[in-house]
């Protein structure tokens, strides 16, 4: 199966959100990405649909954005 | 384990993210709650947290909100 993405910037709000994503979810489907240090695919996250951190996109392509960090202009800083 | 709780107003993003979520947790380990139609329970979700839906509560008490749909406000009508 697909795995869904995490993406997230390492903010308080992105680390609460991973650890429950990864309780409900299990750590085997789900591939988190930080983007302020892999920031070569904040483009992939854009084009993906993900307005802000932290988001998980599903195997479907679909974009969860999960409570709200910081927006993607934030992460380009 | 306890369940998680998803709880829903029945607005297509609300729709949206309770098949992805059942999809990502499965059905056996969330309670989906209609807000709209078991209107005694918007109190409960006010109490754990829920300022929007679609939300998800999980079994630690965390309140993940999931993009949005609508605030407790238009719930409540």
């Amino acid at each position: 199966m697909a795995k869904s993405v995490f993406y997230h910037a390492g903010c308080s709000v992105c680390v609460s959100a991973e650890h429950d994503i990864v309780n409900l979810i299990g750590l085997d489907k789900v591939e988190i990405v930080h983007l302020g240090q892999d920031r070569n695919r904040i483009a992939e996250a854009e084009t993906k649909g993900v307005k802000s951190v932290p988001a998980l996109v599903t195997p479907d392509g679909n974009v969860l954005h999960i409570n709200f960090g910081a927006s993607m202009t934030d992460v380009k800083g």
